[in-house]
């Protein structure tokens, strides 16, 4: 059995907090540091720590700590169906819709790992009937398009995962229906891409764990609203992605339903059916596949007790160093990708919702400040923007960069004797070292104090299995953080208040302040 | 003549200072409250800062802090043509390209209003003959879209105020041309958006103010390649928004050519031709008009001294307030509107970019902090993924709340007794109040500590007239800080390093990391 603890009540942390300012980048920052500082990841790529401010010293105390509070025991005991998430009572299993980890999992009789299997194969079944147009609209014409209707988890992973692999699929002759997304209540979201869709043409996939997101059925009602009008039958344009309990379940009103359970996270579902349908009835159910697969390769790399085998754990240790110890309040996501335009987003999701917290596990208020605020845009157009305040601002803000040899598309110009993916990847490795060393110069205006600690993730070319990899790497690293500070990461009561404030505010039942904003907005 | 002093040299600085977590949020925010912290803004929009942490006192001295600071004499300094932006010898004109707001400004001879304005006029004079159809490819047919290649300013501003206007154009038989933007050197953009455009109906606008801008150069270059490979002569398709002195200017490679001068900042210049262009293309010159009158009804505003008719100066106040005394590193922007998704990114360059310095305007260090990081998605998206740190997270960060009683294209649905729209306005406002009064909970994890500070900018509906507005808002914002942090807002020596680095890394003259990073990308 693993004990949880707080961070500040280890003997490790306390010996960290002593070891913080020790490293000077511009001192230490030499080639033989940006070979030796690499470890491997799965899918092809290699985390590369070079540019960060750790050293032997700080590293070793690193792995204590790691070890101290058993960080891949617990997350031996997660992926085996301990109830992780304490506050909903709940086990984490997301890791199993990739695969197998350790033991069985049994839960109310049923292995868990053979129930999201069963739903991959039914997704996979559907969607090739879809493609093969074995299943077409009312006058036998095969669907074109795929929209998804689901919000926050629902949204923003398949999002991010289908802009990823977009170009690569045009590419590689794998974009077998073309995706677009709705979610947020605001009607013009709807009916933006509605209007703008051929709705004869059009598969809605409706997805709420729970068949009861507020958002996601008023957009479902909205959409069904489109499609009466023109002359359709929802039902035979709609397929639901939500729990067996759920009011959507084995529901006629859907032409297919898939299953998830409340052992996957919204923020974690991108690899469960919330991502499989939409992405493999996008790319095809073996694009799917080999996406999974990337992301069980990282799973399998995050049970490694040695911080120099496990990217995810190095990751969340020397995250937690530059939170904890040196005081950096956000951190920034720069991947030199266009197709990973809306990958920060969805980490803002999956880091910012898991470990947002205040209280341990327990319920008590912890003592260390815990998930940083994250941000990120793709260069090099950030470059262009928010890079000024990262070089001179007043605060220091940690980076990790993501960046591919190849491009996805496979076109390319040579302008001034170089390639634009050549500009990206260069623009990319200035950028480190810029960061890292500065430049001091007569005028303080042109000075770069240097010192923004920066780590790299690079592979070959983003695609399915890299795609996986890279979701799963930063999945874990979460976790690793969660199981640091103490936390329960996989519970959102943060959101709750709002949900409940909003329904007294629609049902008038309001005085006071809340009355007051609401006339505002004639409510 | 203005005196340019540092933050910390203020009386009412130090008085201010003394004020720190005066005031309770949830002893304090009442339906009283919310009607009198109310401010009127340009465009029909309203600022409400009735959820921020300030009190008559805070106020009185923010606005001693602002008349011992001379924030709007050294507005008007700015606009009357003082060089401002004194890193680089330039003056600072981008209000003037909505409108003259004091004396004359004549710069080599030459009137800049008048210049500012002839630009406009002859865009329009272009637009109307691409929209008449007397401006049409080589077969006589339409222009259909519209495509801006540039980056950084010349991308996120004319690309967030497009998806703003795009659903309300639609709605209101102004969408003359679709608009798409190419801005990444990761070719994977370019190819992404060529590749899936009706070339032979597509009109580029390339936009670079220097004309060397290496991103925007390769990015032509590979267009042109598209264009020529589909047998069509890209100086029929291409126009430019440049310098008069560059390499662009008066150049046969283009249709035509639309000048701006070094007086506007590219985050500062969507109100100029660089947004004008595309703008006008795609909405018509009277849409980009009204827009421009908006923000020339904002800068009004701007200039006076009482901080209760000046919503931009009492909101650079308020924020320098929360970030320098309340000690809150971070800000969140949130628009409840889908049409504002990428309004954040754009405000993130405006504000970061402008802001995130670390010396004065004379080059010495400052001693205090300045710019936040800011970073922003649309409500209610945001809710579903990050908010549960900004509710329950270790740090408190200020937020901005937008949102409109009406939506833009005027579909929309009721389910369960309201309609989407209102289900928008009812979460926007209930996040408000739970944001600031939070909740006590026996159980600690569903316990909100509140005390989180929120502004909100209301209005009827987002159309070109307040999205002007609300852009000059931000702006003149940033502007008032900027003089607050007694800071150059106006260049970003934050990004020649970078460059100068790349140029190195690309004419392989590096060695040590930089050298071991590059053997990384093959380069």
């Amino acid at each position: 059995m693993v004990t949880w603890e707080n961070l500040d009540k280890q003997e490790s942390y306390k010996k960290l907090m002593s070891l913080k300012g020790q490293v000077i980048l511009k001192d230490v920052l030499n080639a033989e540091r940006v070979k030796k500082c690499s470890v491997p990841m799965a899918g092809g790529l290699t985390y590369n720590y070079a540019a960060k401010q750790v050293n032997e010293q700080i590293l070793s105390v690193l792995q204590s700590l790691s070890d101290e509070m058993q960080t891949t025991e617990k997350f031996q005991e997660l992926y085996e169906g301990a109830m992780i998430n304490t506050g909903e009572k709940r086990l984490v299993l997301h890791h199993l819709t990739r695969g197998q980890l350790g033991k069985d999992v049994i839960s109310e009789g049923k292995n868990k790992r053979d129930f999201y299997k069963s739903q991959q194969d039914a997704i996979a079944e559907f969607v090739e009937k879809v493609h093969s147009g074995k299943i077409t609209n009312a006058n036998g014409e095969k669907f074109t398009t795929v929209v998804q209707i689901g919000i926050g988890g629902s949204d923003l992973g398949p999002r991010a995962i289908y802009l990823a692999l977009e170009q690569w699929a045009r590419k590689n002759n794998k974009l077998k229906m073309e995706a677009k997304f709705i979610s947020n209540v605001d009607p013009d979201d709807g009916a933006g891409v509605a209007l703008s869709l051929d709705l004869a043409h059009s598969l809605f996939v409706l997805v709420s764990k729970s068949g009861t997101t507020q958002e996601t059925l008023a957009n479902e009602l909205f959409v069904k609203g489109f499609l009466t009008k023109a002359g359709l039958d929802p039902s035979k344009h709609m397929i639901a992605v939500t729990s067996e309990t759920s009011p959507l379940a084995n529901n006629p009103a859907y032409l297919a339903s898939f299953y998830i359970d409340d052992y996957i996270g919204g923020r974690y579902s991108s690899s469960s059916a919330v991502g499989g349908a939409i992405l493999s009835l996008a790319f095809g159910a073996d694009v799917f596949a080999d996406f999974l697969k990337g992301a069980h390769e990282a799973d399998k790399l995050a049970t490694e007790k040695d911080i120099m085998k496990n990217p995810a754990l190095l990751d969340a240790l020397i995250g937690l160093y530059e939170r904890n110890v040196q005081e950096y309040p956000s951190t920034v996501v720069l991947p030199y990708s266009q197709a990973l335009s809306r990958f920060p987003a969805h980490l803002q999701q999956a880091d910012m919702e898991s470990n947002g917290k205040h209280v341990n596990r327990f319920g008590d208020k912890v003592d260390y400040v815990t998930g940083p605020v994250l941000l990120g845009e793709p260069g090099t157009n950030g470059q262009h923007s928010f890079y000024q305040l990262l070089h001179q601002g007043t605060d220091i803000i940690p980076l990790q960069f993501v960046g591919f040899i190849d491009n996805q598309r496979g076109e390319d110009i040579e302008v001034d004797g170089s390639t634009s993916q050549k500009k990206l990847c260069a623009n990319l490795v200035a950028q480190i070292v810029a960061f890292a060393c500065g430049k001091s110069d007569e005028d303080p205006n042109k000075t770069f104090d240097g010192e923004r600690p920066s780590s790299l993730i690079h592979g070959k070319q983003l695609n399915p299995e890299s795609m996986g990899a890279l979701l799963a790497h930063f999945e874990n690293k979460i976790m690793f953080q969660g199981f640091l500070w103490n936390l329960n990461s996989f519970d959102q009561e943060g959101v709750q208040l709002g949900k409940k404030l909003t329904k007294q505010v629609l049902a008038g039942q309001v005085d006071g302040a809340l009355k007051a904003y609401s006339e505002i907005f004639d409510i």
